[in-house]
């Protein structure tokens, strides 16, 4: 099983920190990589390349313009989180019972209406108002069963646990 | 048992988002309340207070310059959440057993290396870099046991779960 993350509507500037928190949140809780549509941002992939390098494993990032062709190539399931979606504890044993490719899409401050239509999955991770960040750091704690807490990374940079203040190791 | 949480080094305009998200995400998750430290920001206060008087519910929303005094005031216990910490998995259990307040810190760029000692936890969700936002919202999952997910609000604006689509009720 394949998991990408489709990011809609980034913003240059605006949208900097959120979307490369959605990056780092995709690679570091087991997605094997992010595509990010909107503005066309090099300053962005490059930040998150620059982490991938630096700390390790496979991680695909790249930007598509046309959001539409990533998800209408895609050859497994689209998850659409939203808030206006059906309640995640509900469907959470559907989505992980298919087990091939998926694509789990994230807005941007205005999604398509298209979008709830082309998803196989409109979830919602409560109905409240909250952080796309948020959302997709819990779906994929889901997905994986927490497996995603024992991924080992391997990159120059490593953090050695502490109870207080901070080791790191750097090869 | 209440849980507040107290987000670190906020910056106007650089941070204006990723600190709303982190309010949001205390709100929808079953924290009580977040108190903001770090350079002051009425806007942000009160776009925060105006989803809790939207969307239903009580929930604190604060500024607060002297962050210590925030963290020696508290009556019960204090968690960092920090990716240099112990991993969550690992402490969680004592964490729940610990019945009484919690206050949650979550950072900033940078955390003064006081934090980590006045913290009686420190812990890390992963040891990746990633996100405060994600952090405090897998970090609640882990406390509540999912019960945030089921937590009512009462407010002027509800969402009716949809299959596809949007639907929002307005009282």
């Amino acid at each position: 099983m394949g998991i990408l993350v489709l990011r809609l509507g980034h913003r240059i500037k605006r949208d900097e920190r959120v979307s490369a928190h959605c990056g780092l949140v995709a690679r570091a809780f087991g997605a094997d990589g992010i595509i990010y549509s909107g503005e066309k941002d090099d300053s962005l992939l490059k930040s998150i390349k620059k982490i991938v390098e630096r700390w390790g494993n496979k991680f695909e990032v790249r930007y598509e313009k046309n959001w539409k062709k990533v998800i209408k190539d895609c050859d497994g399931k689209i998850v659409h989180l939203t808030m206006y979606g059906l309640p995640v504890q509900e469907k959470i044993d559907e989505i992980k019972n298919y087990k091939e490719n998926l694509l789990i899409v994230i807005g941007g401050e205005k999604v398509p209406s298209e979008v709830y239509n082309l998803a196989d999955w409109n979830i919602a991770i409560t109905n409240q108002p909250h952080s796309e960040i948020a959302a997709l750091a819990f779906f994929l704690d889901k997905l994986l069963e927490g497996k995603e807490l024992k991924k080992e990374f391997k990159g120059k940079l490593k953090i050695i646990p502490q109870e207080k203040g901070k080791k790191i190791l750097e090869s």
